[in-house]
């Protein structure tokens, strides 16, 4: 069994999704949550607050991956710039763990969701709620991206057959 | 006393330079360096790296305040974004530990240090040495801009005729 973590970043708020994903591939749901990033006095001490939440949630969930999505470039310079604060301290808090992290592009979560690369979000939430069987449970839009991405990273491995390990080196090569 | 870490984030180099500023307003040279980040497998374990760089600095300099540069926007969205993972990084290791952090423009170092917002890199590295008494002595770029940027906020502080503390929050303020 695999536990990995998902993590939609974001300055204002960032989703974490846990699934355990058994030897047979069935992933199964372990935890879905938003820290909510908006209360810090400023944008340093927004940052702080997400490695501090991330923290904590690695302690408690003890994953042994990390998927993460990648920054979608057609927001405006600005936003990205946001953003990539964000996924810098969450990515930066990950790699000191020695996690293995793997990035994934949102057209590549989505077509692996839905089959489509241009899915809307609606669909994307959809399929999440049935591949974990969360029936109506609630669900926060990021910790259901969260949740997206960490079944991406699931697919991705068992699709190309390896270990996750393997495949997550791989991904990182690919990335840089 | 004093004593400021300035910092000038990079997904390559990370530049760190420190001083001391006693009562009377004087800076005094303390240290300087260069987080070389190339070496890394990948971009995310560059901004660990990064963090653990910082974190070792800060160990060891017990800065009591922080400072560094905002993003210059003028760069490629690419470049900016790539920026703000390392700054991003850097803050939230910087907020972790309680420490108060101030971010100055690029035009706001040159003009406190040069007298000239406009003036050129060349000229901001030897105010740098003349400030700091550093004759010589080799100083990496990436270093002197850190030093730079510290010795502005000494400057901003005195000048606001305030303790470093109160300037700092106001700056804080001012820069959501």
């Amino acid at each position: 069994m695999i536990r990995i973590l998902g993590i939609d970043p974001g300055s204002q708020r960032t989703g974490l999704g846990v699934i355990d994903v058994g030897n047979d591939g069935r992933c199964r749901y372990v935890h879905a949550g938003v820290l909510k990033l908006l209360d810090a006095e400023d944008f340093p001490a927004r940052l702080g607050l997400l490695c501090e939440g991330l923290e904590a949630a690695l302690d408690e969930w003890q994953p042994q991956q990390v998927a993460i999505e990648t920054v979608f470039m057609d927001k405006s310079a600005t936003s990205a710039l946001k953003l990539g604060h964000a996924r810098g301290a969450a990515l930066a808090t990950v790699v000191r763990r020695r996690l293995p992290v793997s990035e994934y592009a949102p057209r590549v979560i989505k077509q692996s969701l839905v089959g489509r690369g241009a899915a809307d979000k609606q669909q994307v939430q959809h399929m999440v709620r049935l591949l974990l069987n969360l029936g109506d449970a609630k669900l926060q839009a990021d910790a259901g991206d969260a949740l997206a991405i960490a079944l991406t990273h699931a697919h991705m491995s068992a699709t190309a057959g390896r270990t996750g390990i393997a495949v997550n080196q791989l991904r990182r090569r690919s990335s840089r």
